[in-house]
């Protein structure tokens, strides 16, 4: 019945894909050319792919979108050769989440017609390992959209992580698709180690993933409401009527995030809380925690020749070349065609700070 | 005066220099096929380049001679295309530096017929920062030589290293050259950090260089006595009359170092003390200390692109390939053509077990 359901529930779901970072935090094997999600940084095929594969059982390829700039459109036909080439949804520049998400749902209105078809916002870099609830909790997502909600996926936090935004939940709602769901009391910005604490130990806070479910109409009702002047160039750029489409729109708008320009201004948000063994990847560190580690915790890609002395829990990257380690303990070490970093785990973070510095230095030939 | 006594008594002076070691410890830059002594370590040309020409000022080309294994006897020729031929003698398998020098000086003393001259043996792969202090020492070891002792030169310890062989001094011997020498009490192996504690505050204590001067004929009176059998070897590798040389004759040596097999017995040791800015590269700690360093305590190698957050006291050697490093203090990163090393300088010493653990699997193409 609940499979009966779901089938049902998704006849009229489409999906979209943010494909359009930059994951300077994994650079040197993260390009500018070729960003993070475009990599096969977990198993065998890029992370885009398996965001794809990972929602194809519940949405053909025909009603999946990726949103991505003009850069990396053709590395998106190339990885996903399947993809009807009117789903690449080129954002003429960088803007943020919220007017990309608010054209992807106006182009969609403007395809489809169906106000209440539900659109689910996915990013392209993110790693899910338990991925049956995660199209479970995609369901109920979709079902909640439906009643009228604008819906986010938290993730039950597993530790006080200080580098993610939190949801506060707040009453709970009927459970949908089997799926525990709550209204959203508020969205917190990064915080700090003892609030983070606070939040875990309270058990009524959740990750937030940036993936979110609505209908096409409730979520064009959000920007007319919180940001009608990004709306009215977002009706230049995909108009009503037979007027052509004004591109140039898109320049004239301020860059602003879905959550700040749309989500801490919603109302009827609600949140879906799972467990999905999700990782955003948000750097080195990230992901030594997510591959798995050999017997001296050590996490060695695939195709890498390492011999290593004394070293345990380190990320060892590299390509064909010999990684030789001696008494090493929680280094990253990743070595590719033209660039090598060394740095303990702990300073992950700070590789933003190094891109920024090597492109201060003009050495923008290794971005 | 001291200077035409000075060319006077270089008039019959030969130099070896000993180039037959594998150079493991500066491993990977450092190989089998390419070991320290023939590398630009530092500077602009090969340590072995850098040797001959510390003593052409006193010796001439033809007066000097580099002792190494047959494969390596081409880049001695190649780095000293001006030496002549004979000049390099090839020892046909390591034995040791007690056979080795002792047949240069049975060599020698063939071709020259004459026992009183003085031959000096030097090591291809230290550096000397104070050139003309090293001669001026040369003059002193050759004329303490030339009065019948086995001479040494011992550096004047900078800190209680525990890396190095000590020589004890005893008596004083009448300056020579203008230099002090005294009497060696005895040699002193390895010792443990207390002791060369002792050693340091002692004064009496000093380095051994392995730079060694006495007579043709004092040295071989010296291995006639202490290893006969050795001699014996030797003796039909190079006979006095006109019997064909019997090469095979050195396979029946039992290797052993000059230190153990002459020094150790010898009489009427000698030691000139010193202070030369030596160092013997012993690894990459060494490497690192001997060269200047920038505001951060960095030694980044000419032409290694490097780009560094905090990042300090680290010696940083690359190719053409960007090295960027975030929070690193005391490291050592070595990155050559086909294999890199990153460990902590204080682990410098256990490169050894890390080539012997590459050669253990099988690795031997990066040795």
């Amino acid at each position: 019945m609940a499979d009966t359901l779901g089938c049902e529930t998704f006849e009229h779901v489409h999906v979209t894909i943010l494909a359009g970072g930059s994951g300077t935090r994994l650079w040197p094997h993260s390009r500018r050319s070729r960003p993070k999600q475009f990599l096969n940084l977990v198993g065998q095929q890029s992370m885009l792919v398996d965001t794809v594969e990972r929602v194809l059982p519940l949405v053909p390829l025909e009603r999946i979108h990726v949103l991505t700039g003009p850069e990396h459109a053709p590395l998106v036909a190339e990885q996903l050769p399947d993809l009807p080439p009117d789903n690449i949804m080129v954002e003429p520049s960088p803007k943020g989440t919220a007017p990309c998400l608010g054209l992807a749902a106006l182009r969609l209105f403007r395809r489809t017609g169906r106000p209440h078809d539900v659109m689910i916002s996915l990013h392209a870099d993110h790693v899910v390992q338990r991925e049956d609830r995660f199209r479970d909790a995609l369901r109920a997502a979709a079902a909640v959209a439906r009643n009228g909600h604008i819906v986010t996926i938290g993730i039950i936090p597993a530790y006080p992580e200080t580098g993610f935004g939190y949801i506060e939940r707040a009453d709970p709602l009927p459970p949908a698709a089997n799926q525990d769901a709550f209204r959203v009391a508020r969205f917190t910005e990064k915080p700090p180690l003892e609030r983070a604490q606070q939040f875990v130990a309270s058990g009524r806070f959740y990750w937030n993933t940036g993936y979110f479910a609505w209908t096409l109409g409730g979520i064009l009702d959000e920007f007319r409401r919180s940001l009608p002047e990004v709306y009215a160039h977002l009706e230049r750029m995909a108009p009503a009527d037979d007027r052509a489409p004004a591109l140039d729109a898109w320049e004239a708008i301020t860059p602003i995030t879905i959550d700040v320009g749309i989500m801490e201004r919603a109302n009827d948000l609600a949140v879906i809380p799972c467990d999905l063994g999700w990782s955003d990847i948000g750097g080195w560190a990230a992901l030594h925690d997510i591959l798995p580690g050999n017997a001296e915790g050590n996490v060695v890609a695939d195709g890498t020749r390492h011999v290593g002395i004394d070293t345990a829990n380190c990320l060892i990257q590299g390509t064909d070349r010999l990684i030789a380690t001696v008494g090493l303990e929680g280094m990253i070490v990743v070595d590719t065609g033209d660039a090598l970093l060394v740095l303990p785990k702990s300073r992950a973070q700070d590789v933003s700070a190094l891109v920024r510095e090597l492109r201060a230095r003009g050495l923008e030939d290794y971005l």
